[in-house]
């Protein structure tokens, strides 16, 4: 026997998991519900491989040794350091610039996949997971940044999220304007990324934590003290009333033209938002399905123009049992500079990146995930070993029938083979033993019907007058019955 | 402008490929062809993550600081090495082990994925890549090997290729028998690896090149020099007897028998070729789809029983000018000591891989990929920038309706965005200008019907008897206008 002080450990490794049959159904249906729209909306899939040249990535080049900033790196056998991608808008980017000469302009692609991320795993947050992107690249204007919008109000109908759901809208450049007339902005990029990822916090710590980011800082519950963006009064509550600016049409832009004080920037900004506005009208999306909303930023820095966010506005309980809305499963933006950085000219761009997991586990909250097991095979069982000749020969003719079946493969007796069977969601079994051959005929067993009766009749008189668990049909009519049955 | 000494160059790392939306198609539906007959036979999806700690895939242990002997290997931050998985049986016997105990036994499943070996990159030969597994754990007998074989040959039906394949039967015991009789198996084991890898070869070198192997060693086209196993002639012509034996049935295992000399493990071997060729014939399957062939060995060390192999029998023609069968699109075999490596108690395995680029390559040969390209979509032409409103409603309403459609995006003239909409393999673009717009009508041009008219036709005459290919609706009719021209 093999040497126990020897054996490998089986360990799934740190912050990774595995699929199962249900998670892998239920996203592989959400997948093509999503896929069915893109390509309605005239987009190509367009994938790229795992690895990146880490200066293609750009964000997290390596600077030590082992680089282990946030990406997971290696240096190959030529010293050129790759990096697994840590999304697929960077990849993306390189891939359009690379063959940019022939590919048709504007470009309208979407992909599926994994991206990795080399941080500290925690509940939920795992170090390989999958995102799903759309993108249009060589379009500058208003209207590839609504039909984006649009696209994901459409995606959310087409998975059975009609009236759970808003698009929310907003515009980099307003934000920028109201930042610069307060003093930051290109005059303070890194005061304005600290203000930035305040604001995208508003969800989570509502405004007063927001006002604390903004101001000296804040301590959270845990007593760790989080250092602010310094900004005095009258700074904070300009970019608290920004955010907090509501109402749609009209009304909302000449508050929000008013809130950037005729900045250049933000002036341009507002136009902007006011043309998606008028496009989403045009094509009836009202307010109820897409809003501008001045309160969304996205955290990330590339976004140049308009961002978006899908909120999903049902309730659920949250770790402390507090009633919250399911919130964001995905976001984008247009990102102006990235494929900019391969080429000399400019190179706009927009794109749409929805959280696989997260909004699989929104599906599955709302019931609208295929997550049902698959109904499990027919399992022919076997009785005599000397005759497994015979079952395989059943299992063929079901499985040539189409009908999804399986031989018991192994030695055990009856009750193993049976606790098999139900383990399997099996829907019937197919008995032949000694007696049965010698007369020509199978048992089937019902376990759907079985499982039913033993539930629900309380004598065995009551039981077989019902729909029996159990019948005894000819060898030849095992296909038949077994249809029969699963009908 | 951009300062272009700081550009990028876009490059695909070196020996990874981007996949292009034809290609994505046609795999896509390659398979989830395979996977329909995988279900039919009882096997349910399950995937493990891009990594596994690099013990659990055993072959490639790290043993300098920066390993890089075939696998893409990184250390983690807690000091454990972890590895980009080389294959997806490796992962799977971990998966088994780690969840023996709620996982039915025998267990089936499958998964496709990529893998990565870090290796140089040739032409065809790519350090990422796609397989398609499928796996019985947990069960000893012929059965399952023999369920795998015809599962194969169905799956290989199901793609269209009945008549172009045969599924390869052999067994490393009858081989091991032949070794063990001639001196070698067990007694020594680095030299019967060398005899079984110059085995392996017998496709691409025949029966002298495998000579060579077996004894002095061999010197290629290019003046390499590969050394031998050293045999002497006795020993070479026993196992060129052995590889060579022909036929099927009992006159078969008659030859095979003679050519073990009573060896116990090679007796072993020939009984279960023979239990499985009685579940072949029992289940339907004759030697034109399955069949014994004592060449097969395939090269990895860890099969301890069956191995097949799926060949592909029709003639292509190779890089050198030359008719050869296409050959080998996958294989497998049962691997009872890798689970075992995680367990006190043996667990036997089985298993098949797809190469899926290379099966995908066959089908595309063939004829039976799905590679025609995804019909375009409809493109609404902008005429005037300022009614973009109006474009983006047609748009929402050929989109409404199921029809893939755009706007074109961009501010180009009429000349750009027909070449686009040809580019795009548009069936028909929507135009609305001043004229139109004031008259409540649009154009509808069918691309396709254009096409072909302009092909065809040797005057305008002509031209316009036959199928028009322009017509002038009321804008309210234009899906209806456009429904009519696709269908």
């Amino acid at each position: 026997m093999t040497d126990k002080s020897k054996l490998i450990v089986p360990r799934l490794p740190r912050g990774f998991e595995d699929r199962t049959p249900a998670d892998i159904a239920a996203t592989d249906a959400m997948i093509a519900r999503i896929k069915a729209v893109y390509q309605r909306y005239g987009f190509d899939p367009v994938e790229t491989p795992l690895f990146e040249y880490t200066e293609t990535l750009g964000k997290f080049l390596p600077d030590t040794d082992r680089p282990n900033a946030g990406v997971f790196s290696l240096q190959d056998d030529d010293e050129q350091w790759m990096s697994l991608r840590y999304d697929l808008t960077a990849p993306l980017a390189r891939y359009f610039a690379e063959n940019y000469d022939r590919l048709p302009k504007p470009f309208r692609s979407y992909r599926a996949g994994y991206v990795f991320r080399n941080e500290k795993p925690g509940p939920g947050r795992f170090r390989q997971f999958m995102q799903f992107d759309a993108d249009t690249v060589g379009a500058a204007g208003a209207e590839s940044d609504a039909e984006m919008c649009m696209m994901m109000a459409d995606t959310m109908d087409a998975l059975g999220l009609a009236g759970k759901y808003v698009v929310k809208v907003n515009n980099r450049k307003v934000l920028d304007g109201v930042l610069e007339s307060i003093g930051l902005g290109k005059a303070d990029p890194d005061k304005s990324l600290i203000v930035l990822r305040a604001i995208d916090k508003l969800d989570r710590l509502g405004p007063d934590g927001v006002r604390a980011l903004l101001g000296k800082g804040r301590e959270d519950e845990s007593g760790d003290f989080t250092k602010g963006a310094g900004l005095d009064d009258e700074q904070i509550s300009r970019v608290l009333a920004y955010t907090s600016a509501e109402g749609e049409g009209d009304p909302l832009f000449t508050d929000l033209i008013k809130l950037v004080s005729e900045n250049a920037t933000g002036l341009a900004g507002v136009e902007e938002l006011r043309a998606m506005a008028a496009l989403f009208a045009s094509a009836g999306y009202g307010p109820d399905r897409i809003k501008i909303d001045p309160s969304v930023v996205r955290g990330l820095e590339y976004y140049t123009g308009p961002v978006f966010e899908i909120e999903l506005t049902f309730a659920v309980t949250n770790e402390k049992g507090q009633k919250v809305v399911f919130g964001s499963v995905g976001g984008g933006g247009r990102y102006d500079g990235l494929v900019s950085r391969f080429r000399a000219e400019p190179v706009p761009a927009t794109g749409f990146s929805i959280g696989v997991s997260r909004l699989a586990n929104a599906l599955k909250l709302t019931g609208n995930l295929q997550s049902e097991a698959v109904r499990g095979p027919v399992v022919v069982l076997v009785m005599d070993r000397d005759q497994t000749a015979r079952y395989q020969a059943m299992v063929s003719e079901l499985r040539n029938a189409g009908i999804r079946a399986e031989m018991y493969l192994g030695s055990s007796g009856m009750n193993a083979q049976m606790k098999y069977a139900n383990r399997r969601n099996a829907p019937a079994v197919v008995i032949e033993g000694s007696n049965e051959r010698a007369e020509g005929m199978v048992t089937i067993k019902d376990m759907v019907a079985g499982a039913e009766a033993a539930k629900e009749f309380t004598s065995n008189a009551e039981m077989k007058a019902a729909r029996p668990a159990q019948v005894n049909v000819p060898r030849a009519g095992l296909v038949d019955a077994i249809k029969d049955m699963l009908a």
